[in-house]
């Protein structure tokens, strides 16, 4: 008896000390944080008193020491608040709040090798951050990662909007199911894609939008995704637990340490309330402040380009017809040019003069450069040199039409995954843009990566995206990473990264068509970790008028497209559509003309995933605000409470909504401008077409 | 009857067609090709009507279209002669005689995709190259690599001088036995390696040595081996057969090939006089003329370094004790100087004191730079940055005090087989030593490869190291690459690859010893595709007398260690022991300060892979030659035949050789200095001690 009662009291004893909570800053959230009987760390997460995350195992797996899993007592446990407001360079926001309770618990392993970890958790408002941490002190110095042992322990079978986890892209149609029955949707979902690899028939991909029963909004993510793979979910569908399931590289480990070092953040983001996910800085706060002294070269860029035509096989990337081309020995001049060859001077020197005339920053030009004839699939290593055109690209002469208009070129530096050869030119491909007055960059990296059997989210390329970025900082470029790893919230310390794409984009109207509830889900999903290149804008939304051998067509209205301007925040927005079908539709084309790119303020006016979203933001310096609104396949009439505007005054809205007989399949093209009065007391109802949407503009 | 006889006569015509004979020039050697009857490609070789290579299959076997193995008839066979004789930038002879009758098959799959390949053989005086050649033409494009199938079948079971196969590392001690017992003596030969990854109990490495019983001396190896992985050999120890076995890639692919393209050669050296196997320039001959426009940048070295006291554990690369360091956040001047640090401003002083006294190019330093504290073993992708000093080694005054003294600093480039951290660093690397004041470049590739799953000998490294290369000749620099590669003859095309290791060196002599044997079987093997920096002079043979802690000792007598100047062809050759053992035999050390680094003939006198090698050589333009000879662990007697010496006339020859009572293990530093008159009717028996050697200086 005497001994039960001692153990029991022992037990007791060092659950209190193991036990720590922490609260958000308003108390909504609450967290605890102790270690199981074997000493394997574990937290809950609560929202309101209703359970986000039940008991969920926290450690890190290793190849080659002594696993940080279990065998560990509370060292110390330190907490702290924090407060400030900081200024992002571009950003949906001039002012963001960084307010969190931090507890940092130090764990020791006395039991192996007298072995310490920080496991250090941020609780905001808004959400969660956590990360582990590996102090110098511990002499870990070196360790290779098998798994990271994180999870998530969901309260429930939520709705999910998910995508099938995947190493190499991000590029799929979110699923709106529940997760029980992910595993029934797997093979559908898995559509083919230039390079893929799934591992697992309950594989997810962050960041993860879940809805619960019981009206919450939870998002699972990353921050600060450096030196590190990208984290991928694999779900226990009878214990609706998600495990954390890395990126592996080409000899299947799935991160090289270094102490001191540390992981990523893992979020999660909630709230009753879907329009605060939306809302939330959470990700963004918990990366570091921006690294560079001078961020004068740092702008925001509206662009046309020579893309979409290109997109949709009206013209071609490649110079010649030939199946194979070598760098260096072949010689384009004497080949026969393939009149669909769009990157040509002239062709290029017209977009100069739309770019100019509506006030444009910038032309892309794609397919510009030597290579384009066998670019694609044949894991080629040497596939481009990034810096000598086309024969009938003139690159001096584009610059200087460009110049005097007042028009920047952008740069097209299409990688095909061979990122070798990429890093081998980058610094003469860098050169060549200062040298011919390119200050941005669209980098790709289509196909499966060189060296093989790394993966486009793994720590190898994770490294690389990260190098790209600060060597262009180096010659005060801008980049817009396509087919690159998801953005974790970079950008604030990288504000040179001003775009990626890392989801189906717009391309995909002109392969097949995105879902209609496609644009109503990535801002919970996609846009969690920063601005996408969606390269919204298409007017003409039946494919076959450019390409008569493409039947596909864009699965909105014409004005959904204008509000994805606003309702897509990125700091890079392309009109996407032929400068001759905007000729056509100019009316329609002024407010993406005159839509903002940077923010004072936004205001998430009305959200739910899957079904609508309606936003209004504030333009940076200006008195003028902008407004779009967008459903999914069911029509919908939207509540724009202009209340976001100044008391007692009246300013002028123009209206661009869908036309009384829209729809995104038999009538996507028909649209109303209208103008109105509105002041902060307007309650405008706005009806909106099957795929429809509406775009605002108030000065 | 009659359909009988159709068939017969159909395939003795066919036959007729398909079978193809080549003769050398001289015509000892005789070659076939011919196909089987199911059309898959085969050769024989034979030798003075004896068989090197019975009937042996050719072919590529591809993962991604149908093979190149079979189903092939002969679309046509050119045949041609060829005879010049070129000058190579340095060299064991200033001319050499480029002979050689060629075969050019060109064979077709019309059954699979009416596909064509070309076989083509060159048959020289001294052996046989043949490769594979993908035309464009045949529309190819693209393809993959699974293996390729060639085939060396043996006529017995020859005596061999082997290596276990290994797709990382050459550094193995030489085995002499029966093909038919390498399995036997397989797990004993593959002895431990910084890197290393066998793959057959019965695989090998090429240069392979052979020795048949009826008294032909047969090397296999291969020539130019660009944008390919390079050649291993798996035994069929039944049938002594030998297969190629090439290095796979981190996902086990062999090869990724663009048409118009072909696969290094093979080459197959053979002699009934061992004497001629070392006389071989097949290789040479069987690589393309150099590509540089000016080559006067490009001048053998003689060098001294501080290096043996690091390799014997006398000194320290890194600059402090601690376990792990971070480039550019470790500060070092706030840490403790290890006083072992041997790169510093005082100690490069007095070598180069040394050097410039005793007309010396060039001094090596190893560890000047940060980064040594963990760069081995850890898997550490930012491991150096080739460009930052250590604080106690001052690169600006050591410039300067170089150039004063007319010595060359010697760079030390380690990589740690981190090769895209070394790739993202080249350009500012080399051009730190065209700042500073460097020529030369001592590459390396210790441990494993980054990027992860990639092999030392596979496509990719392959593709590194000549881009290593190409990218020096920029800057006018010369490349010795160890751990690299085995060479392949490529110096001949990029003659700034002044050097390789790409064996056991004599470092090992302070790992536990070569084998005696080793240095008479080296010119048979690893030189035949290039020289080795193997570093010779070693006087203090005993290791422990540099450190207490070390008791390895030299493997050879000191007189020896001077031969290796004359047997051990290189036009970098280093005086690797340190100065203050140098001062203590300044006599003996004379033969290292006169003997010449680049020839105008060379004369191969005696020669049996195993036992003994005694070779003389002309010094480029000057009137002076140099002899060196060696045995293995037999004492030997070597005849010096100098009728190589122009005839009439009367020179003085100073003999560094064995004392009388000299004898490797027991007394290795006893040395006999005598001069003598020499003409070219002398022969000289010269006596040398077990695993001795002479050298023999004659002006």
């Amino acid at each position: 008896m005497t001994k039960l009662f001692t153990s029991l009291f022992l037990l007791l004893g060092l659950l209190s000390i193991k036990a720590q909570t922490l609260q958000s800053p308003d108390k909504n959230l609450s967290m605890t944080f102790s270690l199981t009987d074997n000493g394997t760390p574990v937290y809950t997460l609560s929202y309101k008193n209703k359970s986000v995350i039940k008991t969920s195992k926290l450690g890190i797996e290793t190849t080659d020491i002594a696993s940080f899993t279990e065998g560990f007592s509370v060292k110390d446990a330190a907490t702290r608040s924090f407060n400030e407001t900081w200024q992002p360079v571009w950003g949906e926001q001039k002012n963001i709040r960084n307010n969190y309770n931090e507890l940092a618990v130090t764990i020791e392993q006395k039991s192996i090798e007298n072995r310490f970890i920080v496991i250090r958790f941020r609780l905001f408002n808004d959400g969660l951050g956590f990360r582990y941490e590996f102090p110098a002190e511990s002499k870990l110095n070196y360790f290779i990662i098998k798994e990271e042992k994180t999870q998530f322990a969901l309260a429930g079978d939520h709705k999910a909007f998910w995508l099938p986890g995947d190493f190499d892209t991000q590029e799929y149609s979110t699923v709106t199911s529940k997760l029980s029955e992910v595993r029934g949707k797997m093979k559908d979902a898995v559509t083919p894609n230039a390079s893929q690899q799934t591992f697992s028939p309950t594989g997810l991909q962050t960041p993860l939008m879940l809805k619960s029963d019981n009206g919450l909004y939870i998002n699972i993510h990353e921050a600060a995704l450096v030196d590190y793979s990208c984290l991928n979910l694999e779900l226990d569908d009878k214990n609706m637990v998600l495990n954390a399931f890395l990126t592996p590289d080409a000899v299947g480990n799935k991160g090289y340490m270094q102490a001191p070092t540390q992981t990523p953040w893992r979020t999660v983001v909630v709230s009753d309330d879907a329009r605060d996910i939306l809302a939330s800085k959470l990700i963004l706060n918990l990366n570091e402040p921006t690294k560079y002294e001078d961020v004068s070269w740092i702008k925001p860029v509206k662009y046309i380009g020579v893309w979409w035509e290109l997109i949709t096989g009206k013209s071609s990337w490649a110079y010649t017809d030939v199946p194979s081309v070598k760098l260096g020995e072949t010689d384009y001049t004497k080949m026969e040019r393939n009149p669909k060859h769009a990157a040509n001077t002239d062709h290029v020197k017209k977009h100069i003069d739309f770019a100019a005339e509506h006030g444009f920053d910038a032309v892309l030009v794609e397919g510009w450069n030597e290579g384009w004839e066998d670019w694609f699939g044949k894991s080629k290593d040497f596939v481009f040199d990034f810096v000598t055109p086309y024969p009938d690209f003139d690159v001096k002469a584009l610059h200087d039409y460009a110049a005097s208009k007042n028009v920047k070129m952008m740069m097209h530096h299409e990688t095909s995954g061979s990122v070798r050869n990429y890093e081998r030119h980058m610094d003469q491909a860098y050169q060549f843009m200062v040298d011919n007055g390119y200050n941005s960059v669209k980098s790709g990296y289509v196909g499966d990566i060189i060296p093989r059997g790394e993966y486009h989210n793994g720590q190898w390329m994770n490294d690389h995206y990260l190098y790209a970025i600060k060597k262009a900082a180096e010659y005060k470029i801008m980049v817009n990473a396509h087919e690159a790893v998801r953005p974790t919230g970079l950008s604030r310390t990288y504000p040179n990264l001003i775009g990626n794409e890392s989801a189906r984009g717009t391309e995909y109207e002109a392969f097949g068509g995105n879902n209609a509830d496609h644009t109503t889900i990535l801002p919970f999903t996609r846009l969690m970790g920063g601005p996408m290149d969606y390269t919204p804008g298409i007017f003409q939304t039946q494919i076959n008028k450019y390409n008569p051998d493409n039947n596909s067509f864009v699965h909105t209205t014409l004005a959904k497209q204008l509000a994805l301007y606003v309702t897509m925040y990125s700091p890079l927005q392309m009109a996407a559509d032929l400068p001759e079908t905007y000729n056509k539709h100019l009316d329609a084309f002024q407010f993406i003309k005159d839509v903002a790119i940077d923010w004072d303020e936004s205001y998430i006016l009305e959200a739910e995933p899957g079904d609508y979203i309606t936003i209004a933001r504030k333009a940076k310096g200006k008195n003028e605000w902008f407004v779009g609104g967008i459903t999914d396949e069911n029509k919908r009439t939207a509540t724009v409470d202009f209340s976001f505007l100044p008391k007692g005054k009246t300013f002028e809205a123009v209206i661009y909504g869908d036309g009384k007989d829209a729809d995104y399949i038999t009538n996507p093209q028909s649209y109303e401008i209208k103008k109105m009065k509105v002041t902060s007391k307007t309650k405008l109802k706005q009806p909106m077409a099957t795929s429809g949407g509406f775009a605002i503009s108030v000065k």
